[in-house]
């Protein structure tokens, strides 16, 4: 049986809360319950941390024995190498999604450390990224 | 009913030919029909130039009636402000495809001068990337 | 008797349908009418290209016997150095036009690599710039 | 009754401690003990970690309900957008702080990527740098 | 009654004395009365200072009653942020003129500060630029 | 008794009648009233000019007497070093302030020649900033 | 029997009409035809174009088969990321050469986006570097 | 009797496990029995943790009483401003350690935020180089 | 009879007052007159001004008539293109001086805009710096 | 009769011996004795040596009276403008040839210092551009 | 029998002479011969040069048959692409060593030419570098 | 009695020679001679040489007993960290001396890495300049 873990990284715990203009209306738990409810034979999993050294522990945790990760590590795509080392070190394909679109924001958010050591990317399709890239994982 | 078009550019035209150890194995006109098979109710179609101008002419012609556009402008996408312009210049949304992570090539592929003015962007999944551009544009 | 041909490039046979509120509501061939009617004993005429390789034909064409040229490369402004060769190649003065001020946009569109190789640059003053710059023509 | 919280950042643990011909003399709770007793109509709190991510979570647990916060964010001014995205996620104003006049040190210190989330900026003015921005929240 | 001030900067009083290969044999002043004639209707007037201030202080005595500024800052078109500043404090349309085509020359006098606050930008055809900066504002 | 005096640059005489919703609707003269009687002891002087070497002039003639400048150098901030060399030349601490937050807008304000021979920086908070700067020379 | 082709870009067309001082006075023709004649047991073949999807599509239509490609693509060796993806794409040997020695000249055409997918590169020697790539190529 | 402490940073308790090639196959922990038996006279203690934070935390615990530390700090090397600080801050001497030679890899590990603050640099020697770096602390 | 003028810019009205571990101890008045008295056959004088326009109206006044100017333009070398310009309008020629040796000084100082338009640049002699430029204008 | 000098730089005394993937099997005096042979009315000689110094010293000598020079500066080519300056301070031409392609290497090895002041340059095409280069000097 | 060299670059021959501060005060062979009396069954010989050209041919002749190098290029470090790739010429093991930390010095100190074609790289403990190096070599 | 040296860098024994359009028609050694007469009670020497290396030598020779050392260097002011290093090893003040206007040549010619160790900088007077060091150098 497969199994995928969602990890958000930091400010993503107030989606719905925080800047509805740029990340949408939703509360991520909610979202989530329901795209879980959409792949029933899935084994579908939610962390979030705003620590950066979290999400590096994590990703040591599962990343020996889960089928993919959707990692939107937050503002910490732009400026940790420490995540992007530990995508390098674990055996894990790792999808990298954004819920706003990355290049129509700040030059700075255009830059991710991280990408290059991810499967992939996907950005710009609000809460609809996380299905997507749930959707390219088991698809593999 | 939505209609949605494939526009590919630049050395596409070689897939399955060129360069497989990136591209991959299958050619593009195989992988069309059976991504147009897998959605019957919904009509695709397909168009491939060399040219920067054709591709212009492509959106301008579809970007006013499309449902949206799935757009791998190839190396065209990090040198091309013209298709960038067109993009902006018509309401149909587009997303941005690329067979390879981008991000883990050469740093001029890095860059998009399309990305800002896409729907989204999504990278990396070899040919599958098509149908993730798919689903998202019909998930509206 | 003078001849000065106006050549528009990518996107700009959208004036009046895209982006009105940078670039205006009227359409171009309008506009062209009526500055030809001002102008009864100048032979004017207009060619308009999204292709960059069209457009160093036409200079080639022209660059020889008009008395003047005015250019709107549009996005090619800022990415051709196929047109500035071609403009430093033919002995015919060419005046570069943009509609909207491009200094007060994005900054890739503050660099031209064609007005070194032009007479001028006349940039602001909506569809009134091309009147202007045939002005400038006839004034030599 | 106004509620003002300070928080500061890494390494200012040890104020009065490390490095006192650029930070002073002066250990912080004695300070803090002072400015509260300066201010005796005023709720004032203080908060500091080593720890970005405490960082974050902090603004978010006092960033909806607070008045203002004081916020010394120490190295991490520099190299956390979390903490920037933080800023900008509450509605809470944030006066960013620094006790010694950073332009004068290192070029790296000279860039903050919290500032234009925040109200304003003080720095240079030691210690009293802190009053002055309790001044400034409660003056609104 | 439409009354237009041209504002030349720094150097151009030495008009027809110096570097005759750039800006030509013709001292301004008597330009200036050609051009006057030529427009019988428009009060036209005319200031030159070496001193950015002078030209701040001009822009601000102008800058609320006049039609229309054609402004000829020379290299403060390229240094001055207070002059560009200037610009966009006051209401009155400004167009920037240069009598040589800058983009020809230095790479220093390739960027203006002031372009972004202005109306447009005319440059490369020696006096005649002034009676073109004069025809766009009075098409208004 | 302490004597301070208030310096401000170009530009900032149009405080109230220039671009309101970034500076506000306030003139300094009837601020500067207003500040003035709530410090009776304090003897408040102010300057403005729109000529740097005329603030370089004040700054060499209240430079070796006054306890404290206040600097707001507008535009100068981000390109006079003789500005920035007078602060350096003279012995009376300087406190540069800026009544917008000048990180939040263009790029070229986030730069300030000044900045490093000053006391200290206060910006963002509106014409209360000039209040917190004479706070912090009196706090002396 | 070895087969070469020799193709030109942009504004080449021009050779011996443009700018001779730095092209020379002879056309392309005649060079191509005394050039045949010396290498009689040689199939020499040329192909012009001034757009760049068609050099592209010329390189496709000749990659597969030809014995080598000698390449001046002119302006596009600066500027084209999709002419050297369609050489990278094929696997005949392609000679980038230039006419003049583009190291001598501006900046911009220092840089090729060509070079590091081709064999070699040949510049300075005038039309006689087109004969010393055909060597070079036949030398194999 | 000395006393050293050895600090590894993010990922660095995957050693043996992750990227092998890079790293090596011997796992910390053994390599740290085996130092600590060669150096019997020496307390050698050991550290590690993912969290930026923690690392800063165990150098001011550490870092007024030991007599040196070995610093590896993996990704935080290269982003770590509150290290670097926290370094400066306290007196013990600090040895920075690299397992593989960082500049033969990627250019972003080139640059290190914390030898400026350290007593030395000492990489590329695999594990032998925490080996090293207590051979130089003793030294002293 | 030769004359020569010596300009000083901004600043160097405090000579002998300001930073003398960097301009030593001697008022450049009292200079002037032992220099003028070192060299009785040539008519020196002397201009110092805290306003770059002044510098600029300065030479106009002097550079069609003197034999040689001595400027040493202080902190306005590193900003100003209108004094640039001035000196390239004027035929007199200009030797550049500085006091201190700019190069070993801050990175802002090392670049000049006047002096490609100089005859000769000297730097690092203290006030001997005047003298030997003094010498170098009288030997042509 | 011509006589044409092969100066090769730093390195290339271990052609042959010295990493053979890249610079090919061959030892360059057994090279040299097989391209004389092909040149039977040539007067070729040959230079090598790892000093700077020594290349500028060889070029002096043989500069004033060879018909040609070929000179592969190895390392030297990218960091030496004391060999630059002797290409050009010489009247003989000079061909700048690379072994190896360096376009497809490092990037500092993509710029030349000694390029613009050469005939040309021919690099890619192994031994075989020594032979090109010497085609190149007696075709003049 | 092992046998290591130690090859020390320009200036370096002026230890325990010049700038004692930076370099302390011991001159190099008074420290070598110490060294080489702690290590008794290695062969350790002694080499310095200020040429560059000196350094590249050592590294040759000894490249083929020592055991190792320990280099400490001086200046080089930051100029030398021969001495690099001379280094990777040789199948040597190479150990970079500077006496001071590099790191706490000027930026142009940063960047080593050499160290990514060397083992490792050992900078900031003064002489006794050398024997950490020695020390890294014999431990293989 | 003073002692001075004069030592000129790489290609300078081309002087009269070469390029006598920037550096005049003189040679050296006759202008040395007049120069020597000039100053008949200082012990003036010259040195030349085209070795980095040699320079050095000289430098270390010469630099704890002369007076003064006027240096030349060439190409090396803009390449030689050794050089740079070897003045700020040696007592002697250093004047660096250019014949030609270094600014007003190509940009690597701006930057001098020997500048900021030298007494000073003299540039652009021909042969005048090393009177001029001379001079500057027996004034102190």
């Amino acid at each position: 049986m497969n199994n995928v873990i969602i990890i958000n990284g930091p400010n993503l715990n107030l989606l719905g809360v925080r800047e509805k203009s740029i990340y949408g209306e939703q509360d991520f738990p909610a979202y989530f319950e329901s795209l879980k409810s959409s792949y029933p034979t899935l084994e579908l999993s939610y962390f979030q941390s705003n620590h950066e050294g979290a999400i590096v522990d994590k990703l040591h945790e599962v990343g020996f024995s889960a089928t993919g990760v959707v990692l939107n590590a937050g503002a910490y795509t732009h400026t940790s190498l420490a995540i992007a080392d530990a995508i390098a070190a674990v055996p894990v394909p790792v999808v990298e999604v954004h819920i706003s679109n990355v290049y129509a924001r700040e030059p700075f958010r255009h830059h991710s450390y991280l990408a290059k050591n991810c499967k992939g990317v996907i950005c710009g399709f609000g809460l609809d990224g996380y299905r997507l890239a749930v959707e390219s994982l088991i698809a593999e």
